[in-house]
Formats: C-alpha cells, sequence, structure tokens
C-alpha cells in the first residue's frame, strides 16, 4: 500500500468529457458551446448566454424572448426569503445566506431530475433569476435601506444595479455589467463547478447541487481574488508608489494579486475586455486612478517577471474589482457576484452531469492505525 | 485527445490519504480510528463517537463530560430557525431544508479555518448538536404540533426521540437511537463525504462543507436506500408472500432492496448489529412482523444468489428502516437521520482536508465543438 501514487486534489485527473467549455490556454481564447467569449461579449447579453449554457445552441428570436420573459418574471422574491435575508446576522457572508436561500427555494419546486427538455434545471429559472436580487436584498437590507422590487424592463446586469442604488442605472453601466455576468459565466472545471457535478451525480436536486457549489465558491483559495486585488491597490494608493511596491513585493517574495493563471500562457481574454471596461468607466467616470495604478503594475510586474524569463499576464480578476468598484458595488459583494454569474455555467454542468451520469465515488488511501482494543475510560 | 483514458465517477481513483475509517470488505469489519464498531456500539455512545471522530482519539473522563456539556448546550435553535423551519413549503423535502439552515448557521458563527485544537469544526458543535433539533422540529411543526425543545439530560438519540415524541422514550429505545447514529457515523469516500471535503479545501467554513455534504446525500443514489427497503416489505406484505415475491423479482430482473455491497463482501458489520437491534425491538414491542418478512427475504435472497454462485448479503440499509419504523419515525426522516449522525464523519473528514490542503480541481475533457462564428439572430 505504501507506494500507491494518486494525485493529491486529483491534480491532472480528468474527472469527465465535456462539451461546454473550451478553454485554449496557449492562444488565450475561450469559448462557450464554441462561440468565443469576445463574440458572446460584444454581440449578446447574459440571458442570451445563459440560454445557450442550458440549451446547448443560440435561441431564435422567439426563443429568446419566452426565456427573457420567464427569467424576469422570476426575480422577485418571495416574501419569507426577504424575512431570511433580513433576519441573517450582521457580521455573517453573504455567501452563506446565499447557499442558505438556494437550498430553501429547493423546497418550493417540484423536481423532475433528468436530461429532458421539461427539467426543472431548464422550467425553474429561480437561480438564474433570483441569486442577484438576494444579493441586492442583502446589501440594502443591511444598510437599513428598503428592499427595491425588480424591474422586468432591465437586462440581467442592469437590473442587479438597479436594485442596489434604488434607481436605474447609465445604459452604459447596465451594459458593462452585464457582459461582466457573460465574462463569468463559465469556465470549466474548477471547483465549485466540479462540486456542482459531484451533488447532481447522485441525482440532488439542481438547486441542492448549485447551493453546493456556492458553498464551493465561498472559499478563499477559490472565489474573493477579485477582493485581493483592490486590497493591493488600495495599498499600493498612487500610480507613483507602484514601482517601489513591486519592488519590495518581490524582494519579499510577496505575491502580486491577479496576474498569471494556471491555464493562460497568454493574457486572459476575459481580463483584455474587462480592461475594455475599465478604460471605458474610468472616462465616463472622470476617475482614472484604479486603472492608471492596474495598467503600472500589469507593465512593471510584467517587465520584471519577462527579464527573469517568467512572463506573466493579468487574469480575469485583475481588472473586475476595480470595475466594480467604480460601478458603485462594495467589495463584500464581489464573490456573490461571481455566484450570480456562474450559476449558469453550473446548471449546464448539471445537465450535462445528467445526460449520461455515473456516480462520483473516488477511494481513500487508509494510512491509519491498525485495530486496537477499547480502552474502559477509566484507563485512557 | 481521442485515447484519453479516464474513469467516469473517478472509480477506482484515489482521492486522499485518510486515517479516519478502515473498511475491510474482505473479513466484514469496519473501524473508527482502530476501533472496531462491535466494540463502540456496544461500549460507547454517539457523543464520544463524534468525540473520538473530532480529535482521533478516545477521552478522558474530563475530556468527555465537557464535550458532553457543551454538545448539549448546543442543542437548542434560534427563534429565526424555528421560524424558517415553520414556513418551509409543506410539501418540501426536510434534506432541502437541513441543507439551507446548516449554511445558514454558518452566519452565527466567527469562523477559524485552520486544523489547530481551537478550530471552529470543534468548539462549534452547532452541526452535530442540532440537526437532529431541525429535523425533530420539522416532524412536528408539519404536523400542527408544538416545536419540543431538546433536554440536557438524554443521550443524544434518546433525545432525539423525546423530541419527536414528545415524552420520554423507553431506555431500550433511546439507547438504540443512538447506537444506529454511531453506526452511521463514518464510513470513508462515499459521495456527500468528498463533496464535504471538496467543499472545505476551497477553505469554506465547515458550516458551508457539511450543507454542502447535506445536498449530496440527498440524491436518490445516495440516502434513501433503507426507505426503499421499507418500500419492498409493505410491497411483499406478508412472511408468506416472500417466496413468491423473490422469484418474480428474479424473473423481472429487479433489484432487492438492502442486499449486496459494493465494498462488503460477506455481510455488512453494521448490518449484523442493527438486526440484533431489530430482534430485541421485535420482542419489546411484539411486533416482529417486519423482521419476518425481512429474515426471510435474507434467507430466500441468499440461498438463490448462492446457488448461482453469487453470494449476496445484508447491508447497513436492510434491518435500519424497520428498526427506525418500531421506533416511530416516520419514513421521510430516514436519510435526514443518516445526515444527523454521518456528519460527525464529515466534520472529521473536513479537519483532516485541512491538516494538508489542497484544492480539488481535476480536469475536463473538452469534447465539444469546434470554434464557430456567432450567427445573428435572424439567421438561426
Amino acid at each position: 500500500m505504501d507506494n500507491v501514487q494518486f494525485a493529491k486534489g486529483l491534480e491532472g485527473v480528468i474527472a469527465a468529457e465535456t462539451t461546454i467549455c473550451k478553454i485554449d490556454g496557449e492562444n488565450g481564447k475561450l469559448y462557450y458551446y464554441g462561440y468565443s467569449i469576445e463574440d458572446l461579449a460584444e454581440l449578446s447579453d447574459f440571458e442570451e448566454v445563459s440560454y445557450l449554457l442550458l440549451y446547448e445552441k443560440l435561441p431564435t428570436s422567439a426563443q429568446l424572448d419566452e426565456f427573457r420573459s420567464n427569467l424576469r418574471a422570476g426575480r422577485n422574491l418571495a416574501p419569507q426569503i426577504v424575512e431570511m435575508i433580513r433576519s441573517f446576522p450582521e457580521k455573517a457572508h453573504p455567501m452563506e445566506l446565499l447557499q442558505s436561500v438556494i437550498s430553501y427555494l429547493s423546497g418550493y419546486v417540484e423536481h423532475k431530475i433528468d436530461h429532458s427538455p421539461s427539467c426543472n434545471c431548464r422550467i425553474t429559472l429561480h437561480q438564474i433569476a433570483q441569486i442577484s436580487t438576494v444579493i441586492a436584498a442583502w446589501e440594502r437590507l443591511r444598510k437599513g435601506k428598503d428592499f427595491v422590487a425588480p424591474r422586468d424592463d432591465l437586462s440581467h446586469g442592469a437590473n442587479f444595479l438597479y436594485m442596489i442604488r434604488g434607481e436605474k442605472p447609465e445604459p452604459y453601466e447596465g451594459d458593462i455589467m452585464d457582459k461582466c455576468l457573460t465574462l463569468h459565466a463559465e469556465h470549466g472545471f474548477n471547483a465549485s463547478t466540479f462540486t456542482a457535478r459531484v451533488v447532481a451525480s447522485t441525482l440532488s436536486t439542481c438547486y441542492c447541487s448549485i447551493s453546493a457549489a456556492i458553498g464551493s465558491l465561498y472559499g478563499s483559495l477559490h472565489g474573493g481574488a477579485n477582493e485581493r486585488v483592490m486590497d493591493m491597490v488600495d495599498e499600493i494608493g498612487s500610480k507613483e508608489n507602484v514601482k517601489p511596491w513591486i519592488e519590495n513585493a518581490l524582494s519579499k517574495k510577496q505575491k502580486v494579486m491577479g496576474m498569471g493563471h494556471r491555464v493562460y500562457k497568454v493574457k486572459d481574454p476575459r481580463s483584455t475586455i474587462m480592461e475594455q471596461f475599465l478604460v471605458e468607466l474610468s472616462e465616463k467616470k472622470g476617475d482614472s486612478k484604479y486603472y492608471d495604478i492596474l495598467k503600472e503594475v500589469e507593465n512593471e510586474f510584467r517587465s520584471k517577471m519577462e527579464a527573469k524569463g517568467k512572463p506573466i499576464h493579468p487574469n480575469v480578476d485583475f481588472f473586475s474589482g476595480a470595475v466594480y468598484r467604480l460601478l458603485g458595488i462594495p467589495v463584500v459583494l464581489f464573490t456573490p457576484l461571481f455566484a450570480a454569474a456562474r450559476v449558469s455555467g453550473w446548471l449546464a454542468h448539471i445537465l450535462e452531469q445528467r445526460k449520461d451520469n455515473r456516480l462520483y465515488r473516488p477511494k481513500g488511501l487508509y494510512k491509519g492505525t491498525e485495530p486496537k482494543a477499547f480502552d474502559p475510560i477509566d484507563k485512557r
């Protein structure tokens, strides 16, 4: 037994075949069902991308209208859910609340667990529709403000900003928010998506699977990197301070947040798009402080690393925190927003898992003590 | 890419080393940290077994007193949790509620995520203490009865029966209930335990990890086998009907529930103990109908299968449903009770995962379409 090989964290192990997401790390390309993230961000919106992820193809005009209308009709929260949000302990994290609410919502639905067109995952869009409402409600209520009911004449992203602010965002803001959701909607087998698939493989409900995935995304090794990028930006404070800060960080072997990616060997394509959003927002808001600092960090750190023969590039988290901050979104909502977007990808993986299901049941390798006698309590 | 090998459901793949649970399938033996399940069922109780699972050793008398007292002090529910239970949709399943409540409880705790002696997993025993209270509260409230607050002078199992019934159970009933929890407390890397470890590997909270595991256990491919054994018993109806029922089942290749186990090649040791409980309860209650049917199913089916050279034996689920029914527990609570017991094993695995953590991050094997152009909506 001592020589048995295994890969810690299942690193490099293939868990399943998938047709959802292609990540081309060498060339910095990302596709959902064959469509490039650049095309989806430019030509589509989060609702259409969610349709694509659930139905494996782009909708016709009639299909999209119906899907949008169902999704928007499902945005509002039941009074009991608002009460759960209101009573949630003040210092607690909204990810714990979100995980709780999604399992609770499972109780409102009669489940049909399969891969047919009438499967609940597709019909009951609560999870996609409601996560952003739960987040916005928590944000308002904890600040002593009224809950703002969702509107059905706004895109998913614009409606989120509306519910947080209580007033309609500028069209460019709603548009950028919506595209940020598209950029985060899917990215293959990360830990939360794998969690969703493992739970779905027991034939649990899609709500219970999504709830579990939220619990996984909450972990600091998974979600939350863009929060730490903004901590870094705040610590640096000014463009002028970037050079000395980077030199100091390198000398202390301190990590530069938001740079580098396990899969992308060149610039993460989502980062390129996110940078454009940040440039646009900085211009429109007349505040380029965050962009100036981040761009200087990118250039400085990249040139230092290139000199060492270790090229490194920004990932999706590098610019996104600054985009969210310029949209007026507090840091504590960054990871919940990730869930609000990724839910569509999780549902795609749950459906794919059910198509050709096998219960995930790996083995543990026993390294413990050999059998021993039970000592009476006075002999311990 | 087409010839890449992988194991569906990670079958046979080792996910981690473990020192918690040794399963000797050839000899039908099960050990928690080296102590046999027979000794633990006979000489210990669920609270002490939970201590063993959390601290990796049996407690001294003083340690056990402190642990018991903390655990019992944590049994009662916050008013908001009772309200969540009361408002839960009537037709929904208590596993969805349990998953929701445990994430919600995460919000009540300041988390310390590590493997030190002061780690929250050990100090805040909410999850172990409260799951059975949530189950009992749901059972009472849905029947229009009052919530029965827990007592602190009863064992974990006896208190559960007390909270469901509103009156103290007979000592032998409380004792059997408590030992049933011990038998279900831990069993290596099943899907729910693996889920708990995957979520814990992101450094999410222990509550969020347990909540996810509950979602996994809810799936019909994981929990719920003892419910189906009782469906079978009810369908058979009498001892006399066993032979024709089995013959019919075999001819239709219909599954005989509760027989056979992936790991145990002989009788599941938990089943042997569970059978003793059923014999005792049948005698005390003067009702041996379930036992008579089950024993006849075991003998009939085993002899038929032995004749085919396929020896097969009862697993833990074979007798447990009948034990629960004789204790007055409705079928819908069988899987939640599994969670009430397994929570201690899940916590042991979460602590073990954190000791030498690596994020679970397997790969997907892309088999989808090649990149394609985004068609305008009127061209689809």
